[in-house]
């Protein structure tokens, strides 16, 4: 095996250690027990990998990383309970994120630094975080979402495919604060939240929406609302919002941008076409002929 | 003292330790002078504990905290000045936190990850402060005071027992900044502040009040108001919220919850009635008759 | 070159280290290649000072940060592409900091815990980042430039001199977002932006102007103006704005504030009048005959 491997110094390996090919090991890594690493993988400097976690092929960690972080149950007697952590091939995982234990991550997710993912969050793939991101788990994000830096995704969350998610957002939960009842946000594919907004407990928002910049949204949002404000009050169709400097209109966003979509080279047509018709409900719920 | 812990590899232990039975240190810690841990410590990988530290019995640190961390005199001369810090028993502190020397801490602390905890922070029992919440210091926290990720907490401030914080509520301090006038905010038993509030400097939140998601609050609030929106109005009174599932008050929320609150299998005013007539002050005011 | 230095246990030093007198180096430090430290510079335990980083003399940089961290052409090939990573004399960089390769920071610069600092940042002299600030990178900022936690600078941003922005700031820069058009804020000199407001892409905020808490600022902001509220208003003159305890005038603070301010000792007017035209129309625009 460790002709396999480039590891640096004073690091420490466990038990059962698997990893394929071309894989290097910095300096002062802590490497616990049935951990996986697949062909290609870069682990820096510093990083803890705790037991029972599987990082797919072509996948950076960054330093100072905790990679299958303890979750509650190991306070109770400091001992490890099992929880493995699935993160699938070409992540990269900037310096200083704690990924918990008990999670399910897809292919080239992308994380910032210092993002922390709790317990139990399922995450697509092609998935963004940016830096200081606090996923609480519990959660279910699909594929191609995009968060930039520090959002908070409470518990009990569904973020469909394709959304964005601007700095400073917020997805609650409790609707009587504090309570042990739990109703979480769910926003639709291609949805857009942007900066310092706050969703309340429960609120759907659908499909093909924009909730302006520090917007509190305390109703449902249907598909092509926009929403602005606080409280959040439907200003409007997002199909009549133009570019103010070409004075095109440019929502839905998805006939205007692809960078790092599924539909880059395709159009978004092109590419909806191929899908099956549950895929196509799922983004666009009945709505599926839509177009702009 | 090397037969009561288990120590990791790499680890560098100052002057003058001292630690109880049953004590777990991981591996490249760093131990400065002076510190005393109680029985069944646990410290992870990576951790730094500076000097003049002491942590109380069944406490875990999870790794890469910095514990004791240097007050702003050690950059005038790179020299430490003495700080003490004190965390009480049964603290759980969860990787990347940093809380500085010169602080003390209660019983059953917990921290989220990477939180920051400054100078002359008094903080009580069973207090805790989630992911990425910054205490600047100079501040006092009572007992059961629960902060929930993001929170930022400006010197001065002062939070009552049982007060509920949410995500990204900042307590301000500065009435005309930039200045050197603090008027910190005064917060009271069992008020709860939603998330993405701002609560301006010198404010005075009473008891029993609730301050919706996104509020700036800019007058002082009184007890049982509801307070919501930019700038922050009263709305009404909390005795007056239904739970919009079923139909029933909720608040005050003492009477319908109690996970991990002192009043725990006693019920509210059970609890209450064992208390000395200051205590019952210090949480009620005037108004120690109180119920819903 | 080793008698210079008082260096910690298990570091690692990569090649053509160079260093001024009495540097220290704490435990565990890795120092990669090309990285020139000036006198008395202090790097505490677990730093990683990454390739062809440069700090300048009398600076500290607190634990585990990552000096000289990678950009994302890292993770093409997991290689190492030359950024250089100057940081000027008198550094403050407190602990879990990261700095990107490709900036340049200012002399006395002071950053809190947790602050992440990308690429392309342009950044003056004087300039403090507040624990968990997120600087994006491709930005300029100016000297005297106070950034309190928690503050976001998107890509594209400019902040001129002297001025001061409050925790949880965002400067947004998509006005069409998702997009590939990129418009960043521009805060002009001595402008104040307080606690939780957001400012929309590509607003300009003129010098001396007052931004209240929780603003979403929409529009651009004039000299003096204050502007508050969700859309942002303009809710007069700031040099209207009384002090509520004194009865006195408070803005613009430049006169009545001057802590760690270059004008200290001498007052505004004696300082001012010691600049170069370019600088003065640089600070207060083609009003450079401004005063109370």
């Amino acid at each position: 095996m460790e002709n396999q491997i480039k590891l640096g110094k004073n690091c420490i390996i466990g038990e059962n250690f698997k990893c394929g090919e071309n894989v290097v090991i910095g300096n002062n890594c802590i490497i616990e027990d049935n951990v996986v690493l697949g062909d290609n993988v870069y682990i820096d400097n510093n990083c803890i990998i705790r037991n029972d976690v599987s990082v797919g092929g072509d996948s950076a960690i960054g330093a100072n990383c905790i990679i299958g972080e303890y979750q509650m149950d190991f306070y109770r007697d400091h001992l490890y309970h099992k929880h493995e952590l699935f993160i699938g091939k070409n992540a990269i995982i900037r310096s200083g994120c704690i990924l918990y234990g008990g999670s399910r991550i897809g292919e080239h997710f992308q994380a910032g630094h210092n993002v922390t993912v709790r317990e139990n969050a399922l995450i697509g793939d092609h998935v963004s975080a940016g830096t200081l991101t606090d996923i609480q788990g519990h959660c279910r994000i699909g594929n191609y979402v995009r968060m930039h830096s520090s959002v908070h995704v409470g518990t009990s969350s569904v973020i469909d495919d394709c959304c964005w998610i601007y700095p400073y957002v917020v997805f609650t939960n409790d609707p009587t604060p504090p309570s042990d009842t739990e109703r979480g946000v769910h926003v639709h594919a291609f949805a857009v939240v942007a900066t310092s907004s706050v969703v309340l407990p429960g609120i759907e928002i659908q499909s093909d929406s924009l909730i302006g910049a520090g917007t509190v949204v305390n109703r449902n949002v249907d598909k092509y609302q926009l929403v602005v404000g606080n409280p959040g009050k439907v200003k409007g169709d997002i199909r009549q919002i133009k570019n103010r400097e070409t004075g095109e209109p440019y929502y839905p966003w998805r006939y205007h941008f692809d960078r790092n979509m599924p539909w880059k080279d395709y159009g978004f047509d092109n590419w909806f076409s191929t899908l099956d018709n549950e895929m196509k409900a799922m983004l666009l719920g009945a709505d599926i002929k839509q177009n702009t």
